[in-house]
């Protein structure tokens, strides 16, 4: 995450004017949900960050009718619902903040990653379709293809004209893309590729859009030319015509009704020998002559099939932003309903209610703080893309940070979703059940975010994997500032200065030594893990065996990198916050978070000898009174996610 | 939990006659699932236990296309076909099992609750929809209704001639039902009682069976008679007439779709000044004369209501049961999944299966183990209700154990199923994500047990006040065998002399002092919550302030004695297990069990000095090695759960 100030933006695409920075200029949308006093605009300008702007002009769009959530019990109708969102949407115009300025995009990168963060306010089916259309089928074709393709179908894949489908997955492969099966071979006599699924195994499946709208695929396969295999490449395949019918040689199955996100048709797809034009292969990284002569400027199919992956890295980040979004509404739902639900009495025969109860505060309070330091870490990835535009390739050190940051604060975020939009409901109890609530909804729909676009677990051994290459790098650098000084010099300094001597006790509410505990922790764990891995690689035992046994450490190497890296977020975000009332109240936010984290990872700083028994003891007493101190403050928190209210139950049944 | 050895059962109404003993002795009816051999059986027998022949014969009969489960997305279509199982249930019989034998129930209150754990197999909607007519409806006149109620309901409600519904929640009112509003005042000069809700804060909700086909609701209002108010009872109201009609006085409104169990009938109700004549009372426990005179054997309105409340206690003890059988479908699920399902290769090329990966072992088998340890203690508890009959009343310290342990093992299987199916739902990627999986009903069904009869953290504070008042009495009568004594005496002396000596390190291998590590803790915080809250009594502050702070200690009491109500459980089903294979099995479970327990808790362990860090970090590699150690014995281990493999899959669309 770069503390160094964002560029400034270029702005010429940028649809949010100036003169639209707050809600009240706008008078003929409804406002945001009031606010409590100016402070909690405060707080909704400090998390929203650069983008200030955009949010809100976003926030006025979307507190509409169209946009409400329903009650969808009909998958057809709720998939029809859904797609009219879609058309919606494409009238308003975001869609193109992501797509090249040639080809009437606005080449606004981090413009169109909060737009899909803003559409987690709603129904989520229409945030996963438009994450589909206009994210990965488009992104891919944007990412993967060239002049041709953008000119072809970029202005229609925007506009609608073309439905698209992002074709990956496969029944028998999920998370390991090389490993696909689908081949694409090419006839040099026709000058096509003939797709094909060679079983059952094979079969693209949980393909968005596939069912029953999407006209076109992005489809991986195993590109074979000359008889030769060059790994898995892109290629454009039509599933059906103009008139909706699936073209021949492809068959298409429903998946059927799911958890949740039923208003995106998922489909499984079957090609059987299917031929597409030689132009059909997205070529930005390797083509193939009409001979079939193969050529790729990048040599190793390995290096060619990362950097493919590498470009669609969007994604990720969109469904961290937009499971980030889902989870504030959970929790504007269940605190405001635990400021007014009674429950029991007091002594003196007063009736209590929820919040006031120490228990229902640990449930929901550390949850919140966390959630503000999550938002924190994402504007912060994706102000990290400010002045990027569609074409931008970054230099192979920065793509490679960008990939690891995007898979670790997407498996962070969409965790913490699942878990606190589980603790909202119960917090609820029988009327979060309730559909009416959200909370269900909510909570079913963002439950498949941790395992697709990268199963978080995988996902975490990628952020072991980029923490081991950084530290190798320092290690043969013979640099040693440590790990984290390319990301973080300026905390990371700060925080080497007050790491507690040996024995001398930390003092847990101090920042720069809450931080020093993280960044120790985080260095140490990563240290053990690069020395186990190196013993792995020299001994001569199973290699598999050996890099298996380490899968614990590269999980927990990687969650402390995270909780680190969220810290550090939270400062930075106060640190920008011009506004000391808000500051004052977003030191407390922080105060919660980092006392209930280090609460929560207190076993390893005591087996590692870096807290006493005492100090581990105390923090339970700390997180208890920090959440007492939030406590007053809980309302004007939730109100600052600015989740205008028609947004927050139900709107009704659909028609 | 009781570990004396039960009564020997008397059988006169036992349906599973000892010919019946197991699957293969059935002919007729499909077998229960292959087992890998006879170690797999005879670890069935040891997770069966006592009943080990009813299971075996529900396994038979529910082994059948009416009770698989299916896909439904219409909530009518859905509510029909649960009407419709219900109606194939009571032709089986086995709801006479929990009635009185005197009005056509067998008085097999054990096995009663047996047959609701065997329910959690299905469709989940059918076990709340049993649960909600003969549990709580059937079991609330059984329980609180005297001979009149019994002759005029019992045989009917078996029959399903009569429907019935359990309306103790209010909108305002969960939890708290003494706070409970709606009234019914006795009026002399008719003889009846006006039942009524006093506005919409006051209507009963989320009552089951009341949207679609309830008759006759059990009603919990504050009685009122000569002006005085005697505290919340229990009154039959009608609801509907015999043609399905809602009676004058009464609404309902249907609380619409819910996150599951939708073919549950949900609904809402007021009364509008209902009359109901005097023997509408159940009067079991209190009775209004006809000039209203109220009188009561118990002579407190408090001590009469948690009587009243006591008395439906087994409600609790079915949703531990059905959850428990819920988690067990789940883990089938995902484990046969992790043994088929190859992702990635080895260095040599070969694929490699999920469940060979430390990171998918750690995921699903501590939870596997935890499964077994909850299903022990949770047969430990229904054995302890063997020789009850449908009247029989306990002693009132038996009582209060029951009631304190059927609360504490209620929440602590419900909360292991919401956290291991979606573990398992993870675990299973997009597949777990689809309805066909059956994952996601499981997901969302039992989602609201943790809330329902009784929040989970209103339940755990319930515990903490059993084990509060347990301490008070072993400090008046200076006992100091501790705590435990009265339960697992011969466990806890075995703990006491294994106790390690200060300064001397745990064994944590060693069970005993496993077993000694957790008497110990909860034994410790115990005692500093008694310390505090003599505190917070004796102190001139604010005594909900007080109280309040307790709340963390509170849980964390109640949850230090379900881990070691647990273990011990665990440890006393392998002692009756006589098969030596599946004995060894069921050690090598128990040590991943207890491992990963205080790897859990090892925070705890080290900040008061029962470990050192060099102990605590060893645990890390020992669970390790324990999930490698069960990792062979995954398919028999879920094998020995008997689910047949119908129910293992969503068996189609509801026509």
């Amino acid at each position: 995450m770069s503390t160094t100030t964002s560029p400034p933006r270029p702005t010429p695409h940028e649809p949010d004017a100036p003169e639209e920075r707050t809600a009240s200029s706008a008078p003929d949308a409804p406002a945001a949900p009031a606010l409590r006093g100016p402070r909690a605009e405060a707080l909704r300008e400090a998390l929203d960050g650069d983008r200030h702007a955009l949010r809100e002009r976003l926030r006025r769009e979307l507190d509409a009718d169209w946009f409400a959530p329903r009650l969808h019990t009909d998958d057809e109708a709720h998939r029809v619902h859904t797609l009219d969102g879609l058309r919606r949407l494409a009238a308003l115009g975001h869609q193109r903040l992501g797509f090249d300025a040639r080809h009437g995009g606005h080449d606004d990168i981090d413009g169109s990653v909060v737009v899909y963060e803003m559409l987690g306010l709603g129904d989520l089916s229409l945030m996963v379709k438009a994450g589909v259309q206009w994210g990965l089928f488009g992104g891919a074709v944007q990412a993967l293809g060239t002049t041709r393709h953008h000119e072809e179908l970029l202005r229609a894949l925007m506009d609608l004209e073309v439905l698209g489908c992002f074709a990956m997955t496969e029944v028998g492969h999920g998370s390991d893309v090389q490993g696909l099966r689908t081949t694409a071979t090419y006839d040099p006599s026709t000058e096509e590729f003939v797709v094909h699924t060679p079983d059952a195994d094979a079969e693209k499946t949980y393909i968005g859009n596939a069912a029953r709208d999407g006209h076109l695929a992005v489809v991986f396969a195993q590109l074979e030319t000359a008889g030769e295999r060059h790994g898995v490449h892109a290629l454009l395949v039509p599933l059906r015509d103009r008139d909706g019918s699936v073209v021949p040689g492809v068959r298409i199955t429903d998946n059927g009704h799911k958890a949740g996100l039923n208003g995106v048709d998922n489909g499984r797809i079957a090609f059987d020998h299917v031929r597409v034009p030689r132009t059909a292969l997205l070529d930005r990284f390797a083509d193939v002559a009409g001979d079939g002569t193969y050529s790729s400027d990048i040599e190793s199919s390995a290096a060619r099939f990362f950097t493919t992956i590498g470009a669609l890295v969007k994604g990720r980040i969109t469904i961290g932003g937009a499971a980030a979004t889902a989870t504030k509404v959970a929790l504007v739902i269940a605190l405001r309903r635990a400021e007014e639900r009674a429950q029991f009495r007091r002594p003196d025969g007063e009736e209590v209610v929820l919040l006031d109860y120490l228990a229902h505060q640990r449930r929901l309070l550390p949850a919140l703080a966390r959630t503000y330091a999550l938002s924190f870490a994402q504007s912060e990835l994706v102000a990290g893309l400010a002045g990027t535009t569609a074409a931008t390739r970054l230099p192979e050190h920065e793509q490679r940070r960008l990939e690891v940051h995007a898979a670790g604060l997407k498996a962070a975020t969409t965790w913490h979703a699942t878990t606190t939009i589980q603790a909202c409901r119960e917090a609820c109890g029988g009327a979060g059940y309730m559909a009416e609530s959200r909370l269900p909804g909510l909570r079913a729909d963002t439950d498949v975010f941790t395992t697709f676009e990268g199963d978080n677990t995988v996902l975490l051994q990628l952020v072991a994997k980029g923490l081991l290459a950084a530290y190798k790098d320092r290690v043969e650098d013979l640099d040693t500032l440590g790990l984290a000084r390319t990301v973080v010099s300026g905390l990371f300094d700060r925080a080497r200065h007050v790491l507690p001597q040996p024995g001398r006790e930390p003092d847990v509410t101090d920042r720069a030594q809450q931080l020093a505990l993280l960044v120790d922790r985080e260095r140490h764990v990563v240290e053990g893990l690069a020395r186990r891995v190196r013993h792995a690689r020299s001994g001569d035992g199973d290699a598999f065996e050996a890099t298996n046994a380490a899968q614990p450490h590269m999980l927990a190497a990687a969650r402390a990198h995270l909780d680190r890296v969220q810290l550090e977020a939270f400062v930075t975000g106060i640190e920008r916050c011009e506004d000391a009332a808000a500051a004052a109240v977003l030191e407390q936010v922080c105060d919660l978070f980092a006392l209930s984290l280090l609460e929560q990872e207190k076993a390893w700083f005591l087996e590692h000898g870096r807290m006493s028994g005492a100090t581990a003891r105390q923090l339970t007493r700390l997180v208890d009174e920090a959440c007492g101190a939030l406590r007053p403050h809980a309302r004007e928190l939730v109100d600052a996610f600015g989740v205008p209210g028609r947004l927050l139950q139900v709107a009704g049944e659909d028609a």
